[in-house]
């Protein structure tokens, strides 16, 4: 019964989710979900990543949050659209959340959108919201047993962020560990070790996220 | 539709978890529901109030994860009673999944019993157990902003304990802030400041859960 019941509710999302990427297709977005525990730095990651692409690309943003709306105005800083999800008590985004944000955005003004998840290890992994991609990050202080413990994560993303490893120093994380576990889960994930606080490997991320839209653009003029 | 359901699972669980906490208070056990960010230290700081207090208490353990066994393999190596709850999918732990395990735990050689949640910050604070208290772990590298974004946890805990604090001087993290929003949401928070890698700050929180341990035996004596 209760299984049932909750393959219900993902079969409901995974529609609406579909909906949702042939909209974005149809204005040419590139959209990701991007994925951490709390505090792992995707608000800081996105707002560098926004300042970095600014004259290339135009980014928006979508912030989810169970309440406040301290992410979106930091990100609103970078001059960037963005558009606050609260969630209520829900530990995650799911695809008529995303949808309910349409009329809030100027689609036709962004490039590529960015959903900043829930802080949450579990639930986002679980449901699409529309997205090409899922990015997750890991922060070091979290420790290198995260993909035993958390796989499907690792599973559905397409890149991985290791992030705060100015921090390798005074923790006890294995970088390599965290990389050849999260590859045994997912061989094709693409790893950057970055921090976001101190600039450091970004460059290969930006790379890696403008190949995404540049082929995104490629599909859709060869489809059209 | 969605919110009658939500209330009805939330109320079916509260059934349970009473009926679990008349069981603990029967077998005079101090029952502890322990929750935080994936990553925080819950493991570390229950293996070393094990070690603590093991001449005092027999301290059980209950190790909820999504899968894997990797916490309650660390947590046996202190000797002490440990069982493993694989919630499969599921964010959060509930009454039914702890009452699940009385068979294989030997309850009357337990003083203690600690249930360390799955690590997130949203769900398992709505979910009691049959626990006498919450309580909360927050890392210092997960940032101060943590009490304005996820304030349910905050407000159901008794006691915080905020973890790390040896990494304070390389992240961007205020403990007195994080006390400050804290007692905002909770005035009753008991707010300790430990680093549990490096022994800091922990006596006083053993000494807390002493307190609560004793203040449980005189009350059930003078009650029955």
């Amino acid at each position: 019964m209760k299984v049932s019941l909750v393959t219900n509710i993902l079969k409901a999302n995974e529609r609406i989710a579909d909906q949702n990427r042939k909209f974005f297709d149809e204005k040419g977005i590139l959209v990701l979900n991007m994925m951490s525990a709390p505090g792992a730095g995707k608000t800081t990651i996105i707002s560098k990543t926004i300042v970095a692409l600014e004259k290339e690309f135009r980014i928006g943003v979508i912030e989810g949050d169970i309440q406040s709306t301290y992410d979106a105005e930091k990100i609103s800083e970078t001059g960037a659209q963005v558009v606050q999800i609260n969630t209520g008590g829900a530990c995650h985004l799911d695809g008529n959340m995303i949808r309910e944000t349409f009329d809030d955005l100027d689609l036709d003004a962004i490039d590529i959108l960015i959903v900043e998840n829930v802080g949450n290890l579990v639930c986002p992994a679980e449901f699409n919201v529309g997205e090409d991609f899922k990015v997750m990050l890991l922060s070091v202080p979290e420790g290198d047993d995260k993909p035993l413990k958390y796989p499907l994560m690792f599973h559905e993303s397409s890149a991985l962020l290791v992030n705060k490893i100015d921090l390798l120093p005074y923790v006890n994380c294995s970088v390599d560990k965290i990389r050849e576990e999260s590859l045994k889960i997912n061989p094709g994930l693409s790893i950057f070790e970055v921090s976001a606080t101190n600039d450091t490997g970004l460059e290969k991320w930006f790379a890696w996220l403008k190949k995404q839209k540049n082929d995104k653009d490629l599909s859709i003029k060869s489809n059209g």
